[in-house]
């Protein structure tokens, strides 16, 4: 490997990306000099595992950072999302079901960065406020901000910044005519946090993807009354029980009555839950090196292998897709920055921003394509962004995964969500690693499971 | 009066503030070019009364301004608001009570704002993002942003900045121990929009201040199970209703149970309210301009006559108070601003920064020795500094009122308050401007009326 002179390094963020970047550093200590900081805006880690009941701005006036809900379980089986060097079985000393809760999920994320160290990259309470570059120094110039005491600002230069500030916590918030002066709650997803608020509700959900059915179903788990789904383009199909329905799109409200796009109504709609997504705020950012990314792309304009700021390609966006996979691909991800920035490996085309600019426009037409409700094709062009990542890579130290076994795994998960979306989390899925066991099943059906917490759900699992 | 040049000066914030700044700049455009450009985020003027039912961001990206809530009724005497040039029954053509609901409040600002054609100078959907200020050219940078589309940035200049863009915007969230593991909702009084959403349910309001009265009587009228009112330093004190108490600090939460500072206990809360006030937020401002200001200040450092940024003059910060007065103080404190910036008056020691210091430290010295419960106390000092500010003016353009009326008014407010919280709403004053007419009362006592409309109000007042 080249010897490099010493890099300092920033990375924004200490959720899940942040954290496998900081892991995939870490490993390269040994060799070489780095100086890594990471800066975090929470007082801790974790990201949008952090489980809140406070709405709103938290305690340093910040926007609250997670969107996380009370009885949040995994909306996808963990066999597909685990680290490669990190089993759960290692970290619990026991299997777990192939869908845990929020705080299990939590544990483990956080088990494995306590394991590698790096808390002490972290500066916690700290704002990114401004990001620039300096095209003669090729330096970027950080300024932040120590929450705890909001006049000070520090004013810091790094070779290169990774950004990893995740996409889930500023919502995007359509309007409906009538909507502002509708006699009850509304609320974002952001800001929903646990259905038992709902009991014999009315609940008008708008939406059509993972909020929708997650929060939907919760509702209907904790005893809504009645949840009525709103979609924009198509529903979702799922076989829901009596008292959810999806109905086309919201055209607007009138005191408690929802008028939809087919002519049809719904009255006494007591509670409006807009899980209707979130934007991408890089705001922090100066304009020449913000990303601008609407909806849901996989891969942005100008992100490079859906990393890499092209044409400044010292600077990385870390975990911008809208994901099927998740811990995993970030890991792999973190794993190619490293090698790009310490100088490990060069990345194709790294000196011609026009081939760049090809291969992004041939993963964005391949993804113009795929149907928005086709799982299926998503999942293999995510595959094989992941390959191609991995073919990027140090190939002796890039952690690799047994790619079809995971693709299987998610063509399974949206089958059993087709089959049956009321017990699709009771199933159990085969390890994508050697020996392949199969994870044991949670012995309380999810419909029943009232206990979300590590306690409750360990005791709830057979061991053999 | 001096013939000055051409001026261009920008307003941030079309609330009640920047509607006053507005009004007294248009009538000096008779006399002299003034470019003049107010900035407002939302897409109307009006600042926080007016009302969304939506919480957390709003369509643009940005949090939402208002705290505003449905049923709300001012929580003063409107004798004691009440615009010199342009009094209620002008507006509506009729007498009105002494305190009436928002949206009759709102018309009312609005309809003046609406009669002195000021529509023209404002740019909504307009983020400022940054002001600087050159110290050679003497020119004010502004930033600003087009929230329609995220991308367009502006630079524009100044002569004069002028911050009105309110204080009851960011949430103040104290930490208490245990609250973020609360198994229920929580909320900040800034997404408080209704009681109907607490009918029979215990609630915890954090908070010892106009909010926290205000939303715990309203979650009684509305038929909330209990309230309980958690206060930092002292009691309220008021007559409550038999299902509202007052308890020493929350020391922490424990499942559904409050533990008070006092060593008691509530138990089986269903909902915590932070009433706990708000953050002056100028993040936008660079950091010389920048006001900081803490808690409830009247007059905060760093402005000469509670307006004036000193050193820099040109810059001015209104409604920055803690106000018992509002928008009768406005208009004096914006006649002041256009009075300075005109040239028509000088400011009393405005080369002199030690002097101007030494004015604001004996403003500050004044308002510590008053108890924070001493309303009386406040509103004395509030009338000096009126009076004061009045001085400083144009005498013949500056609205002047009767302040010796207004403290009375105020007095006997706090008077009706102590002796019965239940009905104060439904006592009447004399107005302050001759021939001192009495408002006719409402013909439906407040805890009984649940008609908040512009329609149902005035239906309700008696016609003589």
């Amino acid at each position: 490997m080249a010897n490099i002179t010493k890099k300092r390094i920033a990375i924004i963020g200490a959720g899940p990306c942040g954290l496998s970047q900081l892991i995939a550093f870490k490993q390269a200590e040994k060799e070489q000099r780095i100086e890594l900081i990471c800066f975090e805006r929470q007082a801790e880690w974790g990201g949008l595992w952090q489980y809140t009941a406070l709405t709103g701005i938290d305690p340093c006036g910040e926007l609250i950072h997670s969107s996380m809900y009370r009885h949040l379980w995994t909306n996808g089986p963990k066999e597909m999302l685990e680290y490669v060097d990190y089993p759960f079985e290692k970290h619990f000393g026991r299997a777990v079901s192939s869908y845990p809760p929020r705080a299990i999920m939590y544990d483990y994320i956080i088990g494995r960065a306590t394991a590698a160290d790096i808390h002490k990259f972290i500066r916690f309470r700290t704002a990114v406020r401004f990001v620039n570059f300096d095209v003669n120094t090729k330096q970027f110039h950080v300024t932040i901000q120590d929450l705890l005491n909001e006049k000070i600002l520090e004013h810091l230069t790094f070779d290169h910044v990774i950004v990893a500030t995740g996409h889930y916590t500023l919502p995007n918030v359509p309007n409906f005519e009538g909507i502002s002066k509708f006699p009850g709650r509304v609320l974002h997803s952001h800001d929903y946090r646990g259905a038992d608020e709902f009991v014999d509700k009315n609940i008008l959900i708008i939406g059509g993807s993972y909020s929708a059915e997650d929060i939907g179903i919760q509702c209907y788990k904790f005893g809504a009354r009645s949840i009525t789904i709103s979609y924009r383009s198509f529903p979702m199909n799922f076989k829901w029980p009596d008292n959810i329905k999806e109905v086309p799109m919201l055209i607007r409200m009138e005191g408690h009555t929802a008028y939809f796009k087919d002519g049809t109504s719904v009255d006494n709609i007591d509670c409006i839950i807009l899980c209707t997504g979130y934007r991408h705020n890089h705001s922090y950012m100066a304009e020449p090196l913000r990303l601008y990314c609407s909806g849901n792309l996989f891969i942005p304009s100008n992100l490079y292998k859906g990393i890499f700021w092209s044409p400044e390609l010292r600077l990385a966006y870390l975990g911008m897709q809208n994901q099927t996979y998740s811990l995993n691909m970030f890991d792999i991800q973190a794993a190619l920055v490293r090698d790009v920035f310490l100088g490990y490996v060069k990345l194709p085309d790294d000196d011609d921003e026009k081939k760049r600019e090809e291969d992004i426009s041939q993963w964005q037409a391949r993804e113009q394509v795929i149907a928005a409700n086709d799982h299926e094709g998503f999942t293999d062009l995510q595959t094989d962004y992941i390959r191609d990542i991995v073919s990027c890579c140090d190939q002796n130290t890039v952690p690799k995964f047994d790619l079809e076994r995971a693709k299987a795994g998610f063509y399974k998960f949206f089958n059993d969500k087709r089959e049956d979306f009321i017990t699709f989390r009771d199933q159990t899925f085969t390890s994508i690693f050697p020996p392949y066991n199969e994870a044991p099943p949670c012995q309380i059906k999810w419909t029943k499971n009232m206990d979300d917490s590590i306690e409750g759900y360990l005791s709830s699992i057979k061991t053999t």
